[in-house]
């Protein structure tokens, strides 16, 4: 029963996602999510089934950290959700304070993405939050950002996943996607 | 008894609100929310004071328009709480699909906005939220590219309020602050 209430909700989600082709450049596939934010209940149970996976899998998570900027819509939900903090990775030069930078090949381009110096306490145990697992960069350059500030990356969590791309592959740790294609 | 409550859930938020001296740029003082974000009941409590302040006073709101990139950190909580969709307002070439756009004068520079041109139907009433009200420049932008696809703008929200920089004088609707300096 709760299987088949997980599996509707899966599908109305999946129904919001829509396919741009061409976006951003010529032969890329685009998926894009602003039907799903635009529909509460579809947006808050996308929500509520990434806490739970996390809930379940992770019960010792202390942190959230969640990617500029499509991350950030989903992030900090969860973190509430799960009563911890959330801390942002951004591009270079967004991050006020002391910050410690490394840089990313991404699907369309590269990127220098940074947190702040203070924003992990060694030991502190993470799950890294995403919109979408590509080819992995950003989230392979996040783990090593957690890693350096000697933060422990417990796993990763998207909503969708192009499994073509075999980003999951590139991770030092797991990444759940609650869709696929 | 209530607003004793509420003042010291904005005492706390206050409280975890960072002052950051000449970033991004020398003169400027940075007020960085980080330590807010990584503070969950605060960060939960901040989320909590702006969604009571639009249900009271718009409670016929429709959508919420939240701003790239700080906005989305507020905007999807709001919006999922009220029961209503979320639609991003982002900068150019970011958003999939048919555009608007509309050019933007910072506090730091000038940016181009979107949204997408299918994102609000006309006559929808809506809610604009951001992280901070500095000069005003992408508040106003945005109120703009709702007003062209005929959405109506009840008014903005936004966490903290630069008051000396008279923002709120330049957009067409009144803005809310949670705190103010």
């Amino acid at each position: 029963m709760a299987d088949q209430i997980e599996n509707e909700k899966k599908k109305l989600i999946s129904s919001l996602m829509r396919k741009i082709p061409d976006f951003p450049k010529p032969g890329i596939l685009f998926w894009d999510i602003c039907p799903l934010l635009k529909h509460p209940e579809a947006f808050s149970a996308a929500i509520d089934l990434l806490t739970s996976h996390i809930k379940d899998t992770y019960p010792n998570v202390e942190l959230i950290v969640g990617l500029d900027a499509r991350g950030f819509l989903f992030g900090p939900g969860i973190a509430i959700k799960l009563g911890v903090g959330f801390v942002p990775v951004r591009k270079q030069g967004k991050l006020p304070g002391e910050t410690v930078s490394i840089p990313c090949e991404k699907e369309y381009g590269k990127d220098m993405l940074e947190m702040q110096k203070d924003a992990i306490a060694s030991g502190q145990k993470v799950v890294i939050v995403d919109d979408l697992l590509a080819t992995g960069g950003t989230l392979l350059t996040s783990c090593k950002l957690v890693e350096q500030q000697e933060g422990i990356v417990l796993g990763c969590v998207v909503l969708f996943e192009l499994t073509e791309l075999n980003g999951a592959g590139r991770l030092p740790v797991k990444c759940f996607s609650l869709l696929q294609s």
